[in-house]
């Protein structure tokens, strides 16, 4: 495996560990009503974090997508080589999926641990419907999804940008993660990132699986759509 | 359209569909009382989040305004030209509007969503008196709208100085206006920004209609006297 | 007023104007045990993001004390002339006074608001024993004032050392600021700033008045404590 | 003592103060369930801000490592040299060993402040089984202790790489210390540091200095893992 690759791989680990562990370990701690848990403010801090951090230690090796829908829309908006996209995506999923593991590891040493039923965001699992947090339809998740996805490649695009400050584009986009999960884990769970959803939901149980197509799907369509409209968006006025 | 407008619609989209979003969707998840919800510190984080990656993003394309008060603030201070100000100010209501429709479109995905009554704070709407968060005179409403609008203009205008450490702006705008959300929201949900008000109110009935006017003078009051004097103030001593 | 003094006048505005107030106005919003308020976090995200900002804003010019104790500490610490300690220290104070003043104007226009009496942490003031919000003895108090002054000023020496990274000056202290707020809001509600204790020791009653001296006394030992050490680490080894 | 030493005993005094003194002073504020309390996500911004505003401040001295596991890391990753590690350790032992001794003067300054008893996340200290905050079993806690500071360690190489943005390792460090708190409070309470773990065991009680060793042994594992693992992962591809 290649450099890249492998900076790909523990890059798409850290984010589901992070992301995935603090809602699944730490959201709810101390039980319902509890204020000690890191609630939804902590989840999506996290989720930002395992970004802004991954992006520091491993952008200079692989570019710190650690998300398809990255990939695929920093193609669209003409920075990345298609030949690229499909070991990167490889990488990605494996990575995610491994960290998903290593997560239930950890998970299930807990007394009274059950593997998680069909319930809205079980193992952080995405869904739409009754697998929405807050019940939400599958419109709204498209719409949700696909306009999130599509701003967070503007901010990667923009910030990446010649003309932005050096050095901030880490943090701009560990940050606007963070941002779109503040806006929209009632929603979806917020996935905008087809690895993180395939490294819940192969441990989530039938129904997460079944709705997967569209954590695919959503960020995919929203990556494209952003990536092409910074691509225009940069270009100088003339 | 430019590129400019552009970017300003697109980073006013943002502001809007970032910081309403998340007082709308997430600010009160699993009803009142619960902690998961995201409360005044995210959706304070979130809108704070939404100027620092959109700045980081767009701000070499059109400055990175995304505020009409900011744009005339702005010009008082002598760092943005006369001519510029209708039609920014026009791409700002419109980004920002598109944002209110999105947003109501997600919202309403939700079962038993309602049409947003003349409550305080309905739709993220800004107020006063009966309709501000923590039933607030319009006094307070109007000191604390200026003088934080005032505070932002400052922040803007020397963190954009020459002297100030470059590549930095962004990152302290943003904050600054976490700062203010969270200090305000009790008293009027926080604006300093027209086009975010006016958004919204669209929205949410003819009570926020009605006090929207405060909501366009105060910030940019505040605007103006912010500039004007960082203006001054940013004056090497003689 | 010169350049320099007006920065530290708006500065320590600006510092109690967001510490204070999002601690009077925010961190209890919607009443006791509702977790909608910001609580500790948002208070102590607040103060530091009042120095963060202050200082991108107006550091070239003043050098972005805002504190009594800071200044005290930068001349021991070497990096501040002994002339322009009292005019500082003027500026600060007022500046401090002047947002108690607009932070009583606008929490007054919340119907029922009373003048607050002689309770722990009553309009954000500081206090011990009786008046420390855990209750913490005297003793408590100075050793926490003292150690946590000198901790910010050995930040203040080093993150403004021509070895450290330029630029970031500004961020690591404003953080370091919520730091000191995350661990000491329940001993003091924590000062590390005579300017900050003042300005609302002179709305909150006689009871913290009479507790002022602290306030003043142990930041600036803390402060001394901390240039002083800093100045001899900060020299190479020999 | 060298300036080097006296870095490290310093920082590591910061991250036990500000992390456990947040912990046991904070957290839990105003009682079981009062949102007040800093909770969770304030005790993990407070050990990350610890780092930041340290490795600022002292990084330039002494590498800013504040931490066995760190120090031993990076000598597996070719970083440090052999011959520091001992002088390094004791150091960082010593200056948390002085931090719980001013925390424990500071608690006990409150009225009914009992020694803490031999229950889990007393006094800050680690633990697991019986002790782990969460009850999660020897196993999960070795798998996350491990895991985490391998990742840390992979996070501290890569950031401070030649080939990473000059300038933002502290804050992407501090930052990853902070997500690490925020996934595995509820597992371990949360080492990563032998230091940290040992400074407030010394005053837990015979409990959580029994279970000391696995906070000695798998942070450094962990250690070696990560500075290893990107020492092959940061050489280019041939």
């Amino acid at each position: 495996m290649s450099k890249r690759l492998a900076a790909e791989f523990i890059g798409t680990f850290w984010l589901v560990l992070g992301g995935c562990g603090s809602a699944v370990l730490a959201a709810n701690f101390g039980g319902d009503g509890n204020p000690l848990g890191i609630g939804l403010v902590g989840v999506s801090l996290a989720f930002g974090l395992t970004v802004l951090t991954g992006a520091y230690a491993l952008g200079h090796i692989s570019g710190g997508h650690f998300n398809p829908a990255v990939s695929i829309g920093l193609w669209a908006g003409g920075r990345f080589e298609a030949a690229q996209l499909l070991p990167y995506l490889l990488a990605q999923v494996l990575g995610g999926a491994l960290a998903g593991l290593v997560l239930y590891l950890i998970a299930s040493g807990q007394p009274g641990f059950t593997l998680p039923a069909d319930t809205a965001g079980a193992f952080a699992s995405n869904g739409y419907g009754a697998l929405s947090p807050g019940g939400y339809s599958m419109t709204a998740a498209l719409i949700s999804e696909i306009t999130l996805t599509a701003m967070f490649l503007i901010v990667i695009m923009g910030a990446t940008d010649d003309r932005a400050p050096a050095g901030f584009a880490p943090l701009a986009i560990g940050l606007a993660l963070t941002l779109i999960h503040l806006i929209s884990i009632p929603v979806t769970n917020t996935s905008v990132n087809p690895a993180r959803s395939t490294a819940v939901a192969l441990f989530a149980g039938s129904g997460a699986l079944s709705q997967l197509w569209l954590f695919w799907l959503a960020p995919i369509i929203g990556g494209v759509i952003g990536g092409s409209l910074y691509r225009r968006l940069g270009q100088p006025d003339r």
